[in-house]
Formats: C-alpha cells, structure tokens, sequence
C-alpha cells in the first residue's frame, strides 16, 4: 500500500543517481545529482489501481500526486492506415498548453510548489516554456523561462500572457549557460531542468499506461528525440505494465532525429551526419543528459533513424491533409517510419504508435512559411 | 433498436420543421425548409448505449454515425471555486480544431460525404472556418469559406493550410450575403450553414452526454450565444438525459452576448443594450435563424445577461491567469456569471457549467493586444 504524505509525495519516493548510487530522500531538489553530475532518477513502489481521469488517473504510479489538474493527458488515439501499416496517432498537442510536456509539467510544478519555492526557471527552445508558464502561473508560481531570440513568436506571446518573464539568447545553447548563472546567483529558484527531469520522464509513461486502457497494442513506437525524456518514459511506461503482468512485450523502441544535431543516431551508428533539419527545432538537443540511457534502450530493442527537411515537409504536409494540426518537429515521427519502410535498417512490424507531440496552432506562421516555400 | 442504414443513418431520421410540419427523408440535403425557409430539424430514435470514445461514443444518439473521428469530444472538465459557487469548465477549446464546432462538424461533413457531395460550402467569423476546413480535407471534401477580411489572421492561415478556398467579405453579413449567391451559381455544393444546421446541434448534445458521464450535475449552464446552436444543443443534451430517466431536471439554461450585437437579450427582455463588445467577434450574429427556439428555453427556465470589452477583458485575465488559454469570446459566459452573481435578475445556484468554446492559441496576437491595450 503506497502511503502519500501530507504533501502528496509518495513516502517511499527517493532520488537515485544509477551512475553513483547517490541517494536521497525527495524532501529537497536537486536537478542533477548532488555527488557526480548525472541526471538524477526517482525510484517508487506502483500499483496498478487507476481513478479519475488524464495524468491524475496515474497517481499510484507517479512518484508525487499532481496538485490540480489542467486537463492534461486523456489525449485522443486516431488509426491511419498506410500502405500495410496500422499507424495509432496519439493526439498529444491536444493537451492543455498544446504539447506532450504537459505530462510533465504538472508533476514536476506540483513538486516545486509542495516543496514552496515561488519561482521557476527554465532553458527552453518553446513548447516547454509555454507549458511551464501555463502550470506556474495556475499554480501560483512566477516563471522565468530563457530562450533563443528565433523561438517561434507565438510561443513567447503565450509565455507572455501567462506573466512569464522571458530572457532571450543568442542560441539554445546559451539558453543552457545563461540559466545556470542565473541559478547561482539566485539558488531559491526551482530550475526545472526538463532536459534532465525524472519529473518529466515518469509523466511521460502516462502515455503507455492510456494505450494499454485503450486497447491498443502495437508492434514498434516511433518517437521524436531531442533530449529523450518522452522516448524513455514511453520505454518505461510499457516496462511497468510488463512487470506489473498487464502486457507481454515492449514494443520495438524507435528514435527519430533531425540531421542537423542527431547525437543519439551518432553515439548507437558511429555515423555522423550532415545537412538542413532546422524545421525541427524542438528535437535540437545537442548534448542530452541521457544518452547513456536512450542508447542502451535502442541496442536492446530498437532502432534509430534521422530525417531532414524535405522529408519533414512530406510528413508534415500528409498529416495536415489527415487533418492532424501539429508542428512540424511532430512530423519527424512519420517522415522516420516512412525512411525505415524503405530500408531494411529494422523491422517495424504492422502496428506502431506515433505520438504527435505538439500543436501547430502555435506557430500557423511557422508552418505557414515552410509549407508554401518549400512546396 | 435503431438500424444503421448503408451510409450510416439511423433509417428513421427525418428532416422536420417545427413552423409548417414539412417532413422529408435526410436522403436528399435542404439546409433550410424548402417550404417555408425556417431552420430544419432532424428526428429519430435514440437509445442511451454509449459505446467508444468522443462524439463517436454518442452514436446512438445521433442522427448518422460520423465516417471518422479526429478525436473530437471527450474534453476535460475542471472544476474551480468562486466565491461561493463551484464553476465546472468543460475545455471544449482541447477540441481537434481548437473549438467546440468540430462537435457539430464532424456529423454535418459526414453527412455531406456519404451524401455524395465533393464541395462545401461556409460563411463563418473564423472558428468554424477552420473547423470545417480540417474536416473537409481529412474526408477529401473541398471547402471555400466566405469570412469577413478582419477574421484573424491564424484561422485564415490555419484554412489555408487545409488547402480551404477563402473569399473575404467587408462584414460577416456580407459574408452570409456572398454564400447565397455562390449556391445559386453552383447549386453542387454543400452549404453547411451552422447556424441554421440541425447536424450543429445535435452534435453540441454529445457535451451534456459526457458530463453526465463524468458524475457532474450541475444547477445551471452559461453558455455564450451567437446562432443559439450550442446553448439550444446543451438543453437537448439534457433533455435527452431526462427523458431517458438518466438525470431528473433539466439546469437553468443561462444565455450570455455581448452588448454589440444581442438579439437574444432584446427579444427577451424587451430592452435595447449598446457599448462595445468587439472583442467577442465569434457571436456577432444579429439575426439567429433559430431565435424563437432560443428565446423560448430561456422563457421556460433560463435567463439572459449582455457583457462589454471591459468585462470580457477581466474575465479573460482571470481565466488565463487559471491556465486556460482561451479567445475572447469564450470569456463572455464567465463574464456574464460575475453580472449575475451581482444582481437578482436570476438565481443560478451553486454549481454551474461553463463550456470554453475557442483556443486562444489560434489567435495569441489579437489576445495579447486585447490585454496589453486594455489593461
């Protein structure tokens, strides 16, 4: 029986480093971890006693209970057939600030407001930004969310209109730096480090646990991958209904990336590569804390594949003809199953997932431009 | 038991107009009655066997069973205190297109489809654009909507990325001008015409549905009103669950409009309102076909209030300031429940449903105008 204390953590819930085995109670943050640097875990007793609705219906199975609910998760799952494939989208930029990172941000702000910071700080390219600005500012919280200055024009008005303070940066990259000299200057702020957030990483397992109630079983999951975290809680996800005797197997695990930063396709080929897939601005993740972890998902089942703009374009413009309204860095998904339909890289098998990770209503501009530009 | 026929209509569905009791089968399209030009209905049999998800759930409650979902329906509801009374929100913005229409969209397109029709047609102020342009293109229909040139300039992009046809207008009575015209030149097309549509309002039925479904009962709804079609849609809803023995009254029905444009509020209270409530563009709509239906739900059990910019501008603070990212116009239901909770004109007890009719993602500029300008 998992006991909740009066702040809605789970009293069994630590911190765990598996690199140095630090550990410790989740009583204080620490967003990387305190002894070695690496991203920090968090280990959890689950059950398997779902109530309610969206990610709180998960609650036994989250290391803290969500405070209050802005109507995240519950994300509608839509078939497509294509060619011999059965393709499940699952409909993530319908959650409340447009993006899968709402799963996220509703535990790991939960977190930072029980703990009773007052402010939250983040480095983001977008979609993480408005989520974090979205949740901070229904939760009481002030945002300072830093960002490169090309960020798309919508998602700083948002941030804006949600009283978040941006700071912008040259690049992404700076966004990195500029955050943690913020931090030290003003250590009583929760930077939120989704990069490296187990947070965010156990929101996302949601996503298998609203799979396996729907029914839907598949072969392979094909999913974007900027600094992991939705790859490896899809991954950990459908581990825990596999130890928990709901499913039988993992499906195959398949990462996306851009050509323009594809570390994760680099470190498991030892290839590099080259070219444009600066449509894809969400998945530019140039050094993700979990490589380690994403790399060894992949060897032990799955497989990795990278896309450009023009194949970006070609995906992007079939799901806006399906009526699917996403951005384009949603697009990668598709453009990466069509590429491995065409090799014989890995074997994907009749059914996959797609999570369709963000919403094209924020960036109509955006998209607008790359469509009849490149067309 | 309702039988399916090989397009998927309930075999007893009838068009019906209530004026002149003119019936015909729903085997032939009149988007008003041939006979005396008053809004159609549609009749039939309905069962409570809810099966699935979304509008689709609610197949045996409507008049056809629509051909595909794009995961419209099954939105989240939150609930949230003030003052004393317990507001349950029903995010109908987290629908496909980002509003409430696709409820109504996705069974008018259907029917247009299985109809044999390859075009269609619209005159609309925006959300509807958008919503019918995504359900055309995702059922291989054509769409051309007629909108006024000041519409937002994200739903015209947004339709154009649906490779939808846009004729712009001076005025949206222009608009509604423009597409009669059209239809007597090219008498091949499908006029959805949403306002007068019954497909609209039976679809709004399915939000009643899952509240019903979700435990939820509430004292009154607030619902903003344009054409009518969602408030007269929501007290079917609830009238259906009624007459099924499912819920055993029906709440008091609360119609909200803005000062500029309220023809629901003078024909019922006899008074003539001016001021300024532009920002509320999506129900400028000066004369509702379905008026007479409107005004008599109010008369039986139900009340009106009108609000401005300056109450729409409060109302959509506050509602951003909670997490949810909405237009304007969605803000008018709340902002008419503060202006009755501040006088005695009707008592609307302790819980209340507010629908959240429109994203503000589709117009993030005109929002942030709107709040910096005014506030």
């Amino acid at each position: 029986m998992r006991l909740l204390n009066e702040k809605g953590f789970n009293e069994m819930t630590r911190f765990l480093c598996r690199k140095c085995r630090y550990t410790s109670s989740i009583d204080k943050y620490f967003w990387k971890c305190p002894k070695c640097g690496h991203p920090l875990d968090l280990v959890y007793d689950i059950e398997w006693t779902p109530k309610g609705r969206g990610v709180l219906r998960y609650t036994s199975l989250l290391p803290i209970k969500p405070l209050k609910t802005l109507g995240e998760g519950n994300t509608p799952t839509v078939g497509e057939e294509f060619n011999s494939v059965k393709i499940y989208f699952k409909l993530e930029y319908l959650n409340p600030s447009g993006s899968f990172k709402d799963r996220g941000t509703v535990i790991a702000l939960s977190y930072a407001r029980q703990l009773g910071y007052n402010r939250v700080l983040e480095d983001t390219s977008g979609n993480t930004g408005v989520s974090i600005a979205l949740y901070a500012v229904a939760y009481g919280l002030k945002a300072t969310i830093v960002m490169p200055s090309y960020a798309p024009e919508g998602k700083k008005k948002l941030i804006r209109l949600f009283n978040g303070e941006i700071i912008e940066t040259p690049t992404r990259s700076d966004a990195a730096k500029k955050v943690i000299e913020i931090l030290k200057e003003k250590p009583s702020y929760f930077y939120v480090a989704h990069t490296w957030s187990p947070f965010y990483v156990e929101g996302y397992k949601t996503i298998a646990y609203e799979l396996y109630e729907d029914d839907i079983y598949v072969d392979a999951v094909i999913a974007p991958i900027g600094s992991g975290g939705l790859f490896i809680g899809l991954y950990r996800g459908f581990k825990d209904l596999m130890e928990l005797g709901l499913i039988k197997d993992i499906p195959l695990m398949v990462g996306v990336q851009g050509v323009s930063v594809a570390p994760v396709y680099s470190a498991v080929t030892g290839k590099s590569v080259s070219g444009d897939s600066s449509l894809a601005d969400g998945v530019m993740v140039a050094n993700p804390p979990r490589l380690n972890e994403i790399v060894s998902i992949i060897r032990e089942n799955g497989c990795i594949t990278v896309v450009d703009n023009v194949d970006i374009v070609e995906a992007l413009k079939w799901l806006l003809s399906k009526g699917y309204i996403v951005e384009p860095t949603s697009a990668i998904a598709l453009a990466g199953l069509w590429k491995l339909l065409n090799s014989k890289e890995c074997s994907i098998g009749g059914k996959v997932l797609i999570p369709l990770t963000g919403s094209g209503l924020k960036m109509f501009n955006e998209i607008y431009n790359a469509i009849l530009i490149r067309s």
